[in-house]
């Protein structure tokens, strides 16, 4: 992992500087009400301890922790936003208990080792921003040996979806090469060059933009047409950068809507506070982000779209193979492809088994 | 100026590695026909000539210096959007006459010096994005004594304007802000943590972002309400980066409406081609990005925005300053201070004169 601290600074870490971005985070109530449970219906975890915040933004985790009782914070922020913790943590009254320390998690030194560390590192689809590998590193340095993983679990879900979506995106693609032509013709009769040698690599780039990026949507529960699956289970104590680096799976799901499209496939995750065995929770809290009328969060799910999309009957059986690396150009975006075969038993005519690569911008 | 080249690729170039935003440049037909006009009405700065391409994108610029006689052209491109205007040229049969070679107009060995030097280097407000740097750092490395420089010369132009953005902008600064006091009101009541301490940085922050960047807008002529000026006047030939660094000016400006909003800024730029003194243009072309009814570039306009606007009258007189300078964070994007004294010879009130910070992002 070669990573360009320079350029990972100006492509990734410059958003989280703004308070206007901590604040989104900050007013996604699913989000806080997870972790503010997490934190003081557990206080136990943190009476009389140390912990350390991976990435403490605005430094709300660090408070939190400080008024359950922690002994000592450490609030690590890798960007300029650290003194706004600074002054937060301040204004609180909690400067004695919480060390704000800017610089990244890699880098920084702590003067001791802590009992629990506790981070919000989840971005879309789970792993996008491949932060976690910074939570993994902290706590192979940092945390002690029998310390507590604040989530200790995180799990990736996928469903198969119907959704309007991707009718709209084919005709924003279809749109863009209507345009695409007009100006090929017009630039050979007003300019003299032909540009249609271009029209391949451009319809291939707009391809890739429309089609293939997976987008974020704030899904309802009845856009999901089939079972959902599992496709990955981490536990936070153990897991390796290696264990996520890429992932694999393949999965049945049964589609139980009367008749409907398949339009593509939503992920989404959610991730437990259970504490560790032998130091386990009093209360156990979930974070999920699966589709949701009322309790819908800042990530929303991701949706991959295929295109066309497929009728397919209740009962419907699809095999599904998911994998997942990272981008080659920017370890912290992701690159998808599913593989999915259709069983249909009410005898219709089968599908031919077809592959879909996505990107996660 | 240290530059960190990773950053600066990641941050800048790489829009120009796709075709899409190539496309708005060469879909941009008042830009189009200034180049090709100036290149087909001078073919004689062109036949049998070496021409040097700085930034040649697509490659549109140096196909037509080819196609206009020249016996070599040398195409240099940063991105691998080289590898387009590669194909392009190849599928124009211009391949003999024309070398396409990937890299930073900074780090190629050319063969020979060359006869001319044809770049479209511009960016919002003439100088946004500092490529004329690598304009300069070409002629000075690669252009023979008498060679000459397409375009020749570039002006930046400012005048007092009237606009309705002020107003919108203003409603959602204070809808940010309105949303900002409910969120700490929240948080307090619901989380336990006093957000207050942020208000101040907070505003700060959207002020900057909602009030203070500079805007790009297609500016109606009649929203001009002042005489306009040239702020900065660059010879091509003889500019250094030292020149270009900062610009400093003040002008008079007499509003020519009667009764109206003095409401900010405008900004825009014009370029010429002229060749140079001993070597003439046969047809001077001019390409300028001032406000127009139906010959808008994609340049528009960039629009310095006042809160609140002024009223002012026919034959008010404004003092105005100027004075622009790179940002330290990006050299790419720009600082820009006005100040301004209304002199009223109705007699009204006298307002103070007053300055306002801006910046292009
Ligand atoms: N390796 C690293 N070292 C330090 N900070 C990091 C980091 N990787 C990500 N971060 C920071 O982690 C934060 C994640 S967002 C979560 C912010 C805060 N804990 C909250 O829950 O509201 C960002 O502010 C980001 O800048
Ligand atoms: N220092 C540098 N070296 C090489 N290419 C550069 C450069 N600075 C900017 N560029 C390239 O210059 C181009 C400017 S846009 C103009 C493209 C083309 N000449 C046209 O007129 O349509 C971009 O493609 C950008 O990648």
């Amino acid at each position: 992992l070669q990573v360009d601290k320079g350029v990972d600074f100006a492509q990734y870490f410059c958003t989280y500087a703004f308070l206007y971005h901590q604040k989104e985070m900050l007013c996604d109530r699913v989000r806080m009400d997870a972790y503010f449970n997490a934190i003081f219906k557990n206080k136990h975890h943190f009476e009389g301890k140390t912990v350390l915040d991976v990435g403490t933004g605005s430094g709300i985790l660090a408070i939190w922790s400080a008024q359950a009782g922690a002994r000592k914070v450490y609030a690590v922020e890798a960007t300029r936003m650290s003194e706004h913790a600074r002054a937060l943590i301040k204004a609180n009254n909690l400067q004695h208990i919480i060390d704000v320390i800017e610089g990244s998690m890699e880098d920084v030194v702590l003067p001791e080792k802590v009992d629990v560390i506790i981070s919000e590192w989840m971005g879309y689809f789970l792993l996008r921003e491949s932060m976690f590998d910074s939570v993994i590193y902290a706590r192979d340095h940092w945390l002690k040996p029998c310390g507590v993983m604040y989530p200790s679990h995180a799990r990736m879900w996928v469903a198969p979806i119907r959704s309007k979506l991707g009718d709209q995106k084919m005709n924003d693609y279809e749109g863009a090469m209507d345009d695409w032509y007009n100006f090929v013709a017009d630039t050979k009769t007003d300019y003299g060059v032909d540009m249609s040698v271009l029209t391949k690599p451009f319809s291939e780039e707009q391809r890739k933009y429309y089609l293939q990026t997976s987008l974020w949507n704030n899904l309802h529960p009845q856009q999901i047409i089939g079972t959902a699956a599992v496709i990955k289970d981490i536990d936070c104590l153990t897991a390796t950068v290696e264990e996520i680096l890429e992932v694999k799976s393949s999965f049945l799901s049964t589609i139980n809507s009367e008749n409907t499209r398949f339009c593509g496939y939503g992920g989404w995750f959610d991730v437990h506070f259970r504490g560790r065995n032998e130091d386990p929770a009093q209360l156990e809290i979930e974070l999920t982000t699966a589709p949701s009328v009322s309790n819908g969060t800042h990530w929303g799910q991701q949706v991959f779209l295929l295109h066309p999309p497929i009728w397919v009957s209740e009962g419907d059986e699809l095999k599904v193979s998911f994998f997942m690396k990272r981008s080659n150009e920017n370890h912290r975006l992701m690159e998808v492809e599913f593989g999915c075969e259709i069983n249909q038993p009410s005898g219709k005519l089968h599908q031919q088994p077809f592959t879909n690569k996505f990107y996660i911008e």
